[in-house]
């Protein structure tokens, strides 16, 4: 799994082959072939696999997010986190490779749903909001969107001392629209 | 170099031959590489160029724009209608080749900042606000990773009604920041 997310982070989907990748992580190209039919399969996997795995290790550091006003801002950078690793560029490759490919890109759209809606449920737990309410709802939205256009400005530089003003902007802005929704509700 | 745009937003950097460029936009080969010694260097004006074109359009267009309450939605729907055309494909197509090629990075690193910094302008113009206040600029800095982010989560589907909502809620709480920020100045 790693080495699928490492090959398509560095080489794209036309460097990922399945030979490529088998060598990587020290198999045999027939190993591989038995568990994944084909390359578009394994990938796919990795990419579910190794994004749940982030998600996971961001629930079990949950519980030394601060309390305080600093909390939400903790959890921005936190998300942030997951959407600059590798795994996120890997996904990035396989994105734009499907624009020219229909059969890779009817098997990425449910992959994409599912990582979507995960990554949606973990920011609302962390920011314990009511998302049944639309206006909630569609901040969270924007929030994610928000990250990811970050994680995509930095795949040519580094970009991180201009991500942390905009996402300590950001996290003002969302918890001033997320309080102001929690006292109407109370 | 609508040529160029069309081949790499959708067969990639690795399609995206001076040959298949050339054939695109039937000319020769030769020709092209008569003004465009690499291909780095064709692709790169190309979507310096078409990104341009388009900023050019959005100011034309800018008179058109309603002047009461709905005009911060509006901009941001011109705004994106930017990052939808295949000029961004084509962007993101660059972006990630670029991240196992140094050299193809270092030219498109200026790039980025420019094209960059024209969107920056046209959004502080067409809102008309005071870039030279932080919250301000972080602001409209936050507006445009937002809508790159939106973007992307476009490559694969039409994600139109989700992005509709998502700047119908951004708009309203980037308004009533700005709000504050220009009645706090007055």
């Amino acid at each position: 799994m790693e080495a699928a997310i490492g090959a398509l982070s560095e080489s794209g989907w036309a460097g990922a082959t399945m030979t490529v990748i088998a060598e990587r992580a020290g198999v045999s190209r027939g190993a591989c072939q038995h568990h994944f039919p084909t390359r578009a399969d394994l990938v796919a996997a990795a990419v579910e696999y190794v994004g749940h795995q982030q998600v996971e290790a961001v629930i079990r550091k949950a519980d030394k997010l601060p309390a305080d006003a600093r909390r939400t801002e903790a959890i921005l950078h936190m998300l942030a986190g997951i959407y600059l690793s590798p795994v996120f560029t890997a996904a990035v490759q396989l994105w734009v490779a499907a624009v020219a490919d229909a059969e890779l890109r009817a098997q990425l759209a449910p992959l994409e749903a599912r990582v979507g809606r995960e990554f949606h449920r973990l920011t609302v737990q962390l920011l314990d909001v009511d998302d049944s309410d639309a206006e909630v709802r569609e901040l969270i939205q924007a929030t994610l969107d928000l990250i990811r256009g970050l994680a995509l400005a930095n795949l040519l530089r580094d970009d991180s001392a201009r991500r942390k003003k905009v996402l300590h902007r950001w996290s003002l802005t969302l918890e001033k629209a997320l309080s102001a929704r929690r006292s109407q509700r109370a």
